[in-house]
């Protein structure tokens, strides 16, 4: 069961997190499910005794945790981003069940890597955040006291991956998984794009409302694929050239 | 969900309990799910400051707890009892699938009151509290480290139950369609979309080889919402004005 092609692939991210226990536990959880990329965006103190302490047996985890600066740094090179969120948002985003995203993102991370994201302890993840998530998960639990602690919702869902690849029968999904646009290269287009719209008018640096928010909702869903997004970058170009 | 007639006949039994943190962070890992009955036999420190802190806002859960000088206390009155295991036991036990066990736990806790039980940290259940029990649950898990942490066992099991409890009562809210484009309006897109780039001398309408039909087949696939439309009708104005 760890021997599964998906788990090396599979990024576990914490964002900006607060308490050194809760990235102790988180390696502990992760590593108890078979999972053992974590990445570390930020975290307010890291290393620390009391992550150490938490880990218990997982120090190798915490050894290995990948820290960067930005979190466009811990998800490069990923073809698909999920959040997690224990609220509804304003502005609604593709949303999965946490065990039909289970299953997408072992699929997935059998051919790229596949980063799911969790925000701050007391605010989650930020919409600037948000929008680098192709999906976003919930876990369903009591509507009244919805605030799960941040490693016990790593835990769950490091579970649910669990038993997605234990009880994967192996192909069911027909369509093949074409060579998809990484996180990186989607960000480079949407700065290209952002660009244009600027070029043309069209866009109000002074007054930017959620236009770019909408388009990347709008493409992050479409999943776009590297022969897509040359062609997209070339419309740009094109447009560009043109004025 | 919260109110199922399940809940409050589904008791979560720590026996022996060490560490108050893991008290704490049980009481708030069942509540999250909707679970609320807790009880503690012999735990060696409660109540306790770390319990408090790590409860984080199930403190009801904590205040309501039974506290117990042996386990039969704690399981008086349950028709169904289940231990749960990290490890295979010499003696054989009556085994079931986490997943499964809580689709029974749900059904007999409508009727009855059902007891879960958590052993020590380090040894789990002794040989004496397992024959208490009429089912052994182990969770799924990394082989090679399958020491889960206790309240981390606590909240897949009350996940688990919460799950069963949500997919029993059917009827699963779907995600509503958005007001989503229709066929017309998005060949109108299309139209506008193949002259702006005429337009822009990127698409030849002698050679157009297949670049319209690998545009409709990406937006085709995300779903266009009548609101993008509009911005995406709106850059393609902003683009022909401009020129």
């Amino acid at each position: 069961m760890n021997t599964h092609d998906a788990f090396p692939h599979i990024r576990i991210v914490l964002v900006n997190t607060t308490h050194p226990g809760n990235i102790g536990a988180t390696a502990r959880a992760i590593k108890n499910m078979g999972l053992s990329q974590l990445y570390l965006v930020n975290p307010k103190m890291f290393p620390h005794a009391e992550a150490t302490a938490r880990a218990s047996g997982a120090d190798d985890v915490l050894a290995e945790a990948v820290v960067t600066d930005s979190l466009d740094d811990a998800i490069n090179g990923c073809s698909l981003v999920i959040g997690t969120s224990a609220r509804r948002r304003d502005i609604p985003w593709p949303m999965l069940q946490l065990r039909d995203a289970a299953k997408k993102i072992i699929y997935e991370a059998e051919h790229h890597p596949v980063a799911i994201l969790f925000g701050q302890e007391q605010f989650g993840l930020t919409n600037d955040e948000l929008e680098r998530c192709h999906f976003l998960i919930t876990i369903p639990c009591n509507p009244d006291y919805p605030s799960l602690n941040l490693a016990a919702a790593v835990q769950i869902v490091a579970y649910e991956i669990c038993m997605a690849i234990a009880t994967d029968v192996g192909a069911q999904h027909a369509a093949p998984i074409d060579d998809l646009a990484t996180a990186d290269e989607m960000q480079k287009f949407y700065d290209h794009l952002q660009q244009m719209l600027i070029d043309i008018e069209f866009l109000n640096p002074q007054n930017p409302r959620k236009l770019m928010h909408r388009l990347i909702r709008l493409f992050n869903r479409a999943r776009v694929e590297k022969r897509e997004l040359n062609i997209l970058r070339g419309i740009l170009t094109g447009v560009q050239k043109k004025l």
